[in-house]
């Protein structure tokens, strides 16, 4: 089960100077960047009171997901994430619901966790993230 | 000062099959609606764990800001709301910055909160509102 909103993630043209904008201009303590490999993005990551806000940038320009979403829109609020207890639980009960993802099943992304994004067009036209930390978390 | 993520906000065609799917598929509970006129639309609240998912939908079919972004883009994620402690001293610090504003000053939102909204153009296309709540909050 959905256990709590994981993070929401903006993609950002600069990430240095959006790291720079969350860390000065709105005081958000910043927790250092990670890259994905498997996304293709690198994260900067900037916890606040329970949640934590996510910038995510292509790491070679021009490639990968978060590269084609920045050449169409220029950058802007990309996906939210929800954490959960179960994932491949919650994976099946929304697939027999209608949902459709966009892996068949979950990959690991940042901080090991196990991850999959369910289709935006299952959802309002908003992409959504479900995370399952690691056993030893 | 900014304390914390206070909200994301999803605009989204049709009110009731959103409250539906936030509240049965995914599980989060729901807090009911409130009505705010000034901004010409219905919100539904579903908090979750320090935070809070509010749907967007427009009062009136065809009407307001939520009404333009759902002709234009369908439904999807539509602004992040940061809580502050002294929403004047933030508007006055960010427009020192060079931030802009949608409007000069904060006007009263949802739960009687002074709400001022960043323009997207100031922050990567990210549509980001700040709100203070009322001193008897």
């Amino acid at each position: 089960m959905i256990t709590a909103l994981d993070h929401i993630a903006i993609a950002v043209p600069d990430l240095n100077k959006a790291i720079k904008r969350f860390m000065d201009d709105f005081g958000i303590e910043f927790k250092g960047t990670e890259e994905v490999e498997r996304a293709k993005t690198t994260t900067a990551f900037f916890p606040i009171e329970g949640t934590q806000i996510e910038l995510v940038h292509p790491i070679r320009e021009g490639e990968g997901p978060v590269a084609k979403y920045l050449e169409k829109k220029g950058g802007g609020l990309h996906h939210i994430c929800f954490s959960t207890d179960d994932i491949l639980a919650d994976v099946e009960m929304l697939k027999a619901k209608g949902y459709q993802f966009l892996s068949d099943a979950p990959t690991i992304g940042a901080h090991d966790c196990q991850v999959i994004f369910i289709h935006p067009k299952s959802s309002d036209g908003v992409l959504i993230e479900l995370s399952q930390p690691p056993a030893n978390h």
